[in-house]
């Protein structure tokens, strides 16, 4: 086995977290290597032996970022888990969030590997989560097994994170997010 | 009056398409004035004179761009209405819209200038154009006053457009986006 020294947990963490400030200062084009180096005071031969790709250091700094996980939430009713999904978020992460995809929107679609990277990483394990969560609900007969909105859960809620800064020119919280689901998804659910 | 020399509508309806296409290509702040003057065979001077800044050229770009006038569908049902919107956007420009916002999100939320102008050019007569066409669903008591789905169909519709390829990686089309409003948008507004 090769001699490759490791990064502890915590300079991990470090560099994870000046990776996602750079990308919400700079969104994913204005993002370099050089800067990650400078800002977390690292050779950019530690983060290409480390990760292989700019595309791959993002993804997996994103990754590390997620704060909420639907996976653990389980409180016997439709709407609790999904009231619950909102207590646990935070307002200022929201905002971070909704910077971070704001800076990655274009670059996912010009870039089929971080595309690829961000589906793996973070997409598909949050649309698990969610449809084990919706799942129970229909196994519970909250909500018909053939009712369409069922697929459309994730697109109701990212759009809601997504849109809420522009056209409103504020940003998402809380009491927004517990307006849109009594608005919106629970009415498209007929919860 | 300053012997200011004039575009022809022709002119500028080409210099706006290249506007759009350097914006889908490379996204706002890949977009250079140097790009739009040797793309569009013109000085760098012209654009500044005609335009000041490169967001009020970009607002007015998109602004040219608007494919589908809400303003003018009045089918006597809300349901006729939407759909009508639906049959009326087409396709490829409906990806192209939204490679546009792609291209957009990031810049809009760093450059209030440049989200002042959307805001104004874009984003509130279109919001006008829905509101009239909720208001008239609420006269004919389609859809009650105080539903409070009514402020939320714009991030219902945006929200669709936005997510359907960063989720399922697909273009936008209209058979999507008649499910999401039979699924999403009907049921939210009790149609």
């Amino acid at each position: 086995m090769a001699a490759r020294s490791r990064l502890t947990p915590e300079r991990e963490s470090e560099l994870y977290e000046a990776v996602l400030d750079l990308l919400r200062e700079a969104g994913y084009d204005g993002l370099t290597m050089d800067a990650v180096a400078s800002r977390t005071h690292s050779s950019k031969a530690t983060l290409y032996r480390q990760w292989g790709s700019k595309a791959e250091l993002v993804a997996k700094a994103l990754r590390s970022n997620k704060p909420v996980s639907l996976a653990e939430i389980d409180t016997g009713s439709l709407r609790g888990d999904f009231l619950t999904m909102v207590e646990r978020s935070d307002t200022c992460q929201m905002e971070k969030d909704s910077a971070l995809m704001r800076g990655l929107a274009h670059a996912v679609h010009e870039n089929p590997d971080l595309h690829q990277a961000l589906r793996e990483l973070l997409i598909e394990p949050e649309m698990t989560g969610l449809d084990e969560l919706l799942r129970r609900a229909v196994d519970r007969g909250e909500v018909r097994a053939d009712n369409p909105a069922l697929k459309l859960v994730p697109h109701m809620l990212i759009g809601a994170v997504v849109t809420r800064p522009l056209i409103d020119d504020r940003p998402v919280d809380q009491e927004f997010l517990a307006t849109y689901l009594d608005a919106v998804v629970f009415p498209a659910l007929g919860v």
